[in-house]
């Protein structure tokens, strides 16, 4: 499993790890499987791990006083599931990460990570890269969700990240765009038509 | 107007800038002063600077196909102002950046701060915490786009960041919270009654 991960730390930073690293990012993440709709995270819980997913699908959502959930991500191979405020801050989550499939992730906690970082110099590279990102998807995300029409947001997500359309069922999908599951079925009903 | 941003980022490292550091950081960052609606950055370019705000008010939002405006940002003294995703990318810019109050700034270029980093590394405990809150920042707006009501939402902000009610007029307010001036209206009459 942690092979999918060297190649996606290589990829990101511009010099390979030598031997003596992949080691060591071997020892800070230890594989864990998920069963589908098996927690990594429960909301008022602390997150301690973020995961790298190296096969299966994720789901991070809160849930209101009236029991409705909201999708705020959706995590698929290659991606990072957890609740990066929680993770960070160490303070409870108001969110809750689970396996929309059967997953396997390899897991690390926030002092292992910063340790790995402070052995290998050159993943600060790809680590701000993943923060400016983050920083940078979250923003997109919020503009589709104050300024763009449901059929606006759902072209943009069938744009920016198709295999979505392909890995979760229509009412993930319509939670993830902020719409109800009617409107969404409307919206693909006037896209299949185009 | 530098002494403001040396106080910031001496607040945001764990070792405080030495004097020659103070030299290249003041090197690094420009003056300028906007007046009132005068653009920091206009749809379709590509974000070159970076403005670190020491006095005054900056707005970002994107204008709709029907003209409507949508506020995606607002900024004050000691926030940052500009696009985050076409700063780093180089790409044009889908949102206008300007000044709603006379506002005085610290402008960078991302090679100019990108050198300023590699000269002086302490300061990537600062750049790694800056992309993380804003992370964290617009994680949290979005959630509270797709899962909060609009007196939710107005709650929410006024927790969050009070001063942003002093600064900024109601039609701006509700753009970033994006709900109708009327709705804002009609919250803020509810919850002056509590």
């Amino acid at each position: 499993m942690h092979k999918y991960l060297i190649k996606y730390l290589n990829e990101h930073i511009s010099t390979p790890l030598r031997e003596s690293e992949i080691e060591l990012v071997k020892k800070t993440f230890a594989p864990k499987q998920f069963k589908r709709k098996q927690y990594l995270l429960q909301a008022g819980d602390v997150c301690k791990y973020f995961a790298f997913i190296t096969k299966g699908a994720m789901r991070q959502y809160s849930v209101d006083d009236k029991g409705a959930e909201h999708t705020v991500g959706l995590f698929i191979e290659r991606w990072w599931a957890g609740d990066r405020e929680s993770f960070i801050m160490l303070t409870p989550s108001a969110y809750n990460v689970d396996a929309w499939e059967d997953t396997e992730a390899l897991l690390v906690t926030k002092t292992d990570l910063a340790n790995m970082i402070d052995q290998i110099p050159v993943l600060t590279e790809w680590i701000r890269k993943l923060d400016a990102n983050a920083a940078i998807a979250s923003q997109r995300r919020l503009n589709a969700a104050i300024s763009l029409s449901a059929e606006e947001r759902y072209h943009d997500l069938e744009e920016t990240y198709p295999e979505f359309l392909q890995r979760f069922p229509q009412h993930i999908i319509a939670s993830y765009l902020g719409i109800t599951p009617e409107t969404l079925s409307r919206v693909r009903g006037l896209s299949a038509k185009k």
